[in-house]
């Protein structure tokens, strides 16, 4: 099997697994979170700096690849690894979400979509045949079903609709799928529904697919709705498959989601804040830009090993972001991205020792005080 | 003296010369190129990256370090190295050059000069030892005295009172420079008349200062006129102390002014035209958003052997800048340093071999060609 996954250890007294997914030579050790790079760079950092934080996988998106540059260019390349320079694994998002994010720009019956392009307004029809192709064409390692990604609220009509169209897409997008050495994961909808998520995963999980994804969470509910959806949805799916959270990057909902079994994550969250000036710390979130910062020869972060806080004072990134630097913002993103990376690797390592319980109910209280009540 | 500089071989046909600068610990080999870092960063690029070039020596600039992030940050991380992390050779400019391209907000007289902040509005007064004081506590290797630059085109006797007052104020800065492990270079002004760049070098060179820069050059004139002014100006110059020609970073300029005998440069050129996509090649520059590179597979430089065009091509960089990616402006700006850092080293090595008069030979008309008529 093209990815294979392997649970390595199971926490006894909850869902937690240490696993490792193997894809052609590339392993990636999970849990873990993977950065995301949807235009073909994950935002302000280089290859190396992945590599040197201890990256296995990162994400690119089919959706904004196929409008720019374009997948002709990509596949001259020899495929998305080769254009963008990563000997990791790769993973990209169908884009069914950026689709449906885009509202009244996009027209979806059961056949596909068509949509409007937010760089040129061109229209183009995507279907699950297409994406799937165009996936294939870019090459990454794991690809993802086109689902249809409701928004919240959504009434239980809606989000029913959508549940049966991401079967029935998913099922196309299986048997267009071509390439052996790249496995197509699907990606159980149902919002916060209960019934409609355990009926989205055994429709899914009847089809056999190599991996699951949940998706049409972290899209606006409240924290404990989404618990509840995994608490629905993570038992109908098989021991033996890896599973995917999409969209979460808060420390306290990647620690929730890896008690209920899930093994990767991606989210734009680290990223995004960091280029606003926001970074993660043992201490909770840090607004840098903050004028109590300006004369702060601390790191970012006492407790954290990274490059940045090594050799960075508070007052000098504060000073970076407010004069426009650029470095500014590479230098918060690397610590975010570290900061993460550090937190699944330190999951992974309780994971090992048998002593995930004890982890889990020493951090859950203070991770969801420092990071619960915000977004 | 705190500021040693040692003509290790000189051309036997022209004026060029291979140096070194010794300040403290710290070896710059000239000629060479310093890379701008008029905020305390150089724009876009960390300090491993400048490292990995091989940067002896970067500039800071007092002017705007006094505004922001103010002396008093650097001063409690001690010193401008350690505030940005900088363990090689540092030199500050006054800001005489930024204090008068503002124009309307600033007013002259013998004293100082007064000006109202690009950044907030309020109005500060500069003397000559102020600045100087200043660049006492940023605390770089290299110092630079207030001088008064006029622009070009300007009249004569508008140039003849910023030579006057230029040595005027150099004469207040040495006096009230305090620091031995801090050399303070002088600035010779003249604009394109050469009787005042040789009047402006003779009264400072009395003076006796550790090194000295020709400024008032790199303005908007023509770049003959600017030969003219560095032939006036260099025979003034004592042999054994450095000669800094401010505002030059075009490939064809470096080499003629290196020609005349001039050992360091520094120019905003590489960093700035990268943000706008524009890099320096072998075969000249290469505007990278251009269509045509749309599908290019090459890299941006074929015969450059830095890290960007080992990696990347120029259709994925194109991309990058296309699409917004911080990622892009940091690849078009560490090819652009390297580039430059590469064309000095080229140089040395052709001054360390006895064949500079042949290199110059080889290479002048190209770079002309190549550089020549752009700015």
């Amino acid at each position: 099997m093209v990815a294979k996954f392997s649970v390595m250890r199971k926490c006894a007294q909850t869902g937690a697994r240490l696993g490792r997914l193997e894809t052609g030579p590339k392993t990636i050790k999970t849990p873990c979170f993977m950065p995301v790079g949807t235009q073909g760079t994950v935002k302000a950092v280089t290859v190396p700096e992945l590599q040197e934080m201890g990256t296995d996988l990162i994400l690119g998106n089919c959706y904004h690849l196929f409008l720019r540059p374009g997948v002709e260019i990509i596949a001259r390349h020899g495929g998305l690894h080769s254009f963008i320079n990563w000997p990791g694994a790769l993973l990209t998002d169908s884009g069914g979400f950026q689709i449906f994010s885009l509202g009244g720009l996009r027209k979806i019956d059961d056949n596909g979509v068509s949509f409007t392009s937010h760089i040129d307004g061109k229209i183009h029809f995507l279907t699950p045949e297409r994406v799937t192709r165009l996936q294939n064409i870019i090459g990454a390692d794991l690809a993802m079903v086109l689902d249809q990604c409701p928004p919240y609220p959504a009434e239980y009509n809606e989000v029913k609709t959508a549940v049966k169209r991401t079967a029935l897409w998913a099922r196309r997008c299986k048997q267009a799928h071509l390439r052996d050495d790249q496995a197509l994961f699907a990606i159980v909808q149902g919002g916060v529904y209960e019934d409609l998520r355990r009926q989205s995963a055994r429709q899914l999980v009847e089809m056999n697919f190599p991996g699951y994804a949940i998706g049409g969470l972290s899209v606006g509910e409240p924290k404990e709705l989404m618990y509840a959806a995994l608490d629905s949805t993570v038992p109908e799916l098989p021991e033996d498959k890896i599973r995917y959270l999409m969209g979460v990057g808060s420390p306290d909902a990647l620690l929730e989601a890896v008690r209920y079994g899930v093994d990767i994550f991606d989210s734009v969250l680290p990223t995004r804040i960091a280029r606003n000036g926001r970074v993660m710390t043992s201490r909770g979130y840090l607004s840098i830009r903050n004028s109590v910062y300006g004369a702060d020869l601390d790191p970012i972060d006492e407790d954290c090993s990274c490059q940045v806080c090594a050799n960075y004072s508070r007052a000098y990134i504060r000073h970076l972001l407010n004069a426009g630097e650029i470095l500014g913002l590479r230098l918060t993103t690397y610590h975010n991205l570290y900061y993460l990376d550090r937190f699944m690797r330190e999951i992974r390592a309780a994971l090992a020792a048998d002593r995930f319980k004890l982890y889990y109910k020493q951090m859950s209280p203070r991770l969801k005080q420092l990071y619960g009540g915000v977004k």
